[in-house]
């Protein structure tokens, strides 16, 4: 028997993140799933990570709190309003306030530890430098950076073993395609949480920009949304 | 008056990171000095940051909690048995089980999330690849590598503000000449810490890598070691 590769798949509980793990899944990986408690305004984030790595089989789903709330900048971690019923073309202008200073950066870093620790030469995270492109940290070129450095930063790097790659299979999909993606390998987005700002009971708001593109996403790819929304 | 400019010092509290923080003071910056509990077995180090960050008068000293023994690998977050009384040659050879997985690339990417938050454009960080080179993370090519990849990942970047710089003023000095340097400008190294392995009451063992490149450095600066010693 042929042993399998070790894989670290951010998990965030969305459906980006979720997508990806089914991508990681199908290629044969043994999945290590990592999610972080940052100081979310809610755990419903984090309830689905640990669902969806149930789901997939995935070996441990280790959760690290971290404390970005006490270096503070955001909409996510502060107490800044989350902006709502924007349109798409407003989302793209712009590095938006939801933006967590170097998030990315800091999640990949831990992702790095673990791998290395595991003897995992892939990490993979479900970056997307089309549907929002107001994020510095999703764009191709951070990534491709970040590789580069997480080489020459490990034993790995300096042993001259097998390089790390930083792997990012929804780079380039339109948010219907990574939903069409899923499908085909079956995703069932119900168990995935995407709102900025869900209610106290964890229902979706709809009206933030994550439930925006979610709901555009499931338009255009011709699939029924299961997503429960409060106002429907 | 000039505004002066900020930067993010990552403080140990230990000889080198204290001189990284004496030459930024020295240079002119706004200090924000920056630490982690991430599970060491000792909370001397960070006694030893808290009283550097008030001598040189920081604007701010952050603590932020961090999980590595989570992730685990490392004689110092984990239980394995710290290596004692090794010639500096032995050190030179592979790298060492003190090495903790991407330690430096987590520390400086809440480095980064603070400075972006702040509008700082320098990080300071006291590696060193000279007198233990067997950490691949405190070689010139990553820290290169992780400037690039930085100014990638922030707001700076996207918006093309001033680069971002990871300040490295130890990286080409010997331990006698960070001691040298550290004495002109004025450091007191007895309220520094370095060892990895103290006794209760916070004494240095004197025999572990940490220790004796330390007491090396004094001796070959021709300065007195100040440090207490638990045999001596």
């Amino acid at each position: 028997m042929i042993q399998k590769q070790k894989a670290v798949v951010l998990s965030s509980g969305g459906l980006d993140s979720t997508t990806v793990m089914a991508i990681a899944a199908n290629e044969g990986y043994e999945l290590f799933s990592l999610s972080f408690h940052y100081g979310q305004r809610h755990a419903f984030e984090l309830n689905a990570a640990k669902k969806v790595a149930i789901a997939f089989n995935a070996v441990k789903h280790l959760v690290i709190k971290i404390d970005l709330a006490a270096i503070g900048g955001s909409a996510l971690t502060d107490t800044i309003e989350v902006p709502k019923n924007r349109e798409k073309k407003q989302m793209d202008s712009g590095i938006p306030i939801t933006y967590v200073p170097a998030r990315n950066t800091i999640f990949l870093s831990y992702a790095l530890a673990w791998a290395e620790v595991l003897g995992a030469f892939d990490i993979f995270i479900g970056v997307n430098a089309i549907d929002y492109s107001g994020y510095p940290d999703c764009r191709p070129e951070y990534i491709q950076a970040y590789e580069t450095m997480a080489n020459l930063a490990t034993r790995a790097g300096v042993e001259g073993k097998k390089p790390l790659r930083i792997q990012t299979p929804l780079l380039n999909l339109k948010k219907s395609q990574i939903i069409q993606k899923g499908i085909e390998l079956g995703v069932r987005y119900e168990m995935t949480h995407s709102c900025y700002d869900p209610s106290e009971h964890g229902l979706a708001c709809g009206e933030c920009d994550s439930c925006i593109l979610r709901k555009e996403g499931f338009l255009e790819a011709g699939i029924q949304d299961p997503t429960h929304y409060i106002s429907r």
